[in-house]
């Protein structure tokens, strides 16, 4: 089901979600009316103090902020509606969301997200049905070079735990995310500064590689993790996703060094990257066992993910596949040469909206060319003529703006010469 | 073509556009980061005087506000864009809109308009357009009981002088305006306090009467308000319009109180109301002849009518105008017994979504009680059960929940079963 959440939130709602570089990154909204009112009055001391610094006085003067994703809005929606909403809770969700980022290619400070998420089972079938939706939604718009990245946070776990590093499981996570950014060198300068010797290093950078996902790489990774227990629940439902999803997904690879920077997921994850355009990732998402949590609902596992409506767009555009007539919002232009011709016109034009072409009047009786002009500029491809001698024979001038080849017909036909 | 602009827009764009009350209630985005650090850091006492008051310190910590309409960005991208635009420009745009105010019923925090705007012609085939737009749009939602107001301002002002103010012909419009909420005799109070006589406050009433928009009535208004120059390019306006809308458009009637309270309105001017639910207006509009005036860019006249999508949705629902149906967002769902029965399912699920049927698998074999109270929450039709008997005999149990009656039938008869 379609669901759609308010722009605005409470701050209490948005802040502690997103790690401390998100909470900067939140617009806020400053209180209505007078907000500096209930600021101590009494004490001067403590006014001024408030008033004094940008951290201390913003808690005083913005209550709500506004949406930074679809994810928090869509777990404080199903706890507040919990009695509701019935289990599994299926909905997708297109809306814009803002952050106040240095905007640049791929960031902006306002950009949609689509997301579909399943809250309430942990069945694989879920992630099953996210890369089929993958595979479903990039065909319809025509992207064709495209990797379905995944992995698995039990994953990263035991590579951690494989290490001897597990107590630094969080950190390290951040860290391999950073690889597309940093690379190989930095991830590995990045674990030695949190204290890993050289073992412990390449031991880790020895699981990163990305590989087919197949039966063989599980075989491979069970080899690799054997003995390691987070490892097998991983690889259990990686194995059974694989099963769902059949052999012959070739778009999905195993990317050991997918490690998705939010805290909240638990199993599968996911993120897709185009192959033929340099662009970060255009869908990112995963499986997370405790998203409603944080708002008091525990034992919910869900999953989700999110497209990135801009990037996806840029891609395309680069791509040059948007089609040619995505930018002709009219076909048919009535061009009257008189104010008669516009009362002529009114009639016929409505006969072929009737029909779904989109049409106009030119509103005044212009000069032709300047007339012609205003098609032309808009890329229309019919022009129907009117004057005097047009009217009289209950006829128009029909002008294929194309061909530049123009002929009188009867003003019953111009649905049958243009459709 | 549809338009789009950001929800936010800088604030001295927002600012004095909308009356005093209007900028009151411009929802107000916080800056990024330290926001006090330029606030005359080396005059403590300047300083203190900023900070100390809402009035003073808005301007220095807020830069941006959310979009309060969708006319002042048209405007703002027209002026823009005025290089790139062909002129008669025609956009419409569908997006939230922001207001600080206090929510009740038919007035919220956040509301969707939907508007459509002609700019660079002052022609009145774009008013009959409009009133036909109204017609197509209110018949295609299958609303059928409303009344298409309609006015001139240039009338307005005839009456304002007819009574003798002229001079106070912005006010006497604002009080007008406000006859809906405290009726003919506030109106009257009002026009007293501000020093109109008996007389002229009689001169004033008799003219705001509502009759048929037809020619019968432009004839009467000719009379009545004969000899004053403003009133005969207003009737002509009213005439010709009558002539491009043609004499069966029963629903538009002639309100002499309708008065837009908008100080840019100069011509046409209409309001839409439900007229079997009670709820105020749920679109209105007008002909402006310099709404780009206030951005740099003079000359352009034009027209443009809001739709109110959130107070037309109450209307339809206090009618319960919706399809029973628009709320079920899944057809047919499996429901598998076991583990196989999933995997059974998918490649029968996908048939049946390649045929645009919303298609569930309920993704773990619970019982199927469970199961089927998730399909009956749902309002789902059609249950496709699947256990180990199904599975053998290449088959499924077709489920019909509205009757209850089930039947075998062969896995690859199910889409005609369903469609």
């Amino acid at each position: 089901m379609p669901l759609e959440t308010p722009a605005m939130e409470n701050l209490s709602t948005l802040t502690g979600k997103y790690g401390e570089e998100g909470d900067q990154l939140v617009f806020k909204i400053l209180n209505s009316g007078d907000y500096l009112k209930d600021i101590s009055p009494d004490n001067a001391e403590t006014r001024a103090d408030i008033l004094n610094q940008a951290r201390t006085l913003t808690p005083h003067i913005s209550e709500k902020g506004l949406r930074y994703d679809l994810t928090v809005p869509l777990a404080r929606y199903v706890v507040m509606n919990q009695h509701e909403v019935s289990f599994p809770f299926k909905r997708y969700q297109m809306q814009p969301v803002w952050r106040a980022d240095r905007p640049q290619k791929g960031r902006y400070r306002e950009f949609w997200q689509c997301d579909a998420d399943v809250l309430g089972t942990d069945s694989l079938l879920c992630e099953a049905d996210f890369i089929r939706i993958y595979h479903t939604v990039f065909n319809a718009i025509g992207l064709k070079d495209y990797e379905i990245r995944i992995n698995h946070r039990k994953i990263l776990e035991a590579v951690a735990e494989k290490a001897h590093a597990l107590e630094h499981f969080k950190t390290i996570t951040i860290i391999i995310d950073k690889a597309d950014k940093i690379g190989m060198d930095g991830v590995s300068k990045e674990l030695s500064s949190l204290g890993l010797d050289e073992n412990q290093i390449k031991t880790i950078l020895s699981l990163l590689d990305k590989t087919a996902f197949d039966l063989q790489c599980l075989e491979q990774l069970a080899e690799r993790l054997s003995g390691i227990t987070s490892a097998e629940k991983a690889i259990q439902d990686l194995r059974q996703l694989l099963e769902l999803t059949g052999p012959d997904m070739h778009q999905v690879v195993f990317d050991g060094s997918l490690a998705r920077g939010l805290d909240y997921y638990t199993g599968c994850i996911f993120e897709v990257v185009p192959t033929s355009v340099k662009m970060g990732s255009i869908s990112g998402g995963g499986r997370y066992d405790d998203l409603t949590g944080v708002f008091g609902l525990h034992g919910i596992s869900g999953i989700g993910i999110s497209f990135g409506i801009d990037r996806i767009y840029d891609v395309l555009e680069e791509l040059n596949a948007f089609p040619v007539d995505q930018a002709i919002f009219t076909n048919v232009l009535f061009c009257p040469m008189d104010e008669a011709a516009i009362a002529y016109s009114i009639p016929l034009a409505n006969a072929l909206r009737v029909q779904n072409i989109k049409t106009e009047i030119y509103p005044q009786a212009a000069k032709l060319k300047k007339q012609l002009d205003y098609a032309n500029a808009k890329n229309i491809s019919w022009a129907l003529i009117i004057g005097e001698n047009e009217m009289q024979k209950d006829t128009v001038m029909l002008k294929n703006l194309l061909t530049g080849k123009q002929e009188l017909i009867d003003k019953q036909d111009i649905v049958n010469f243009i459709s």
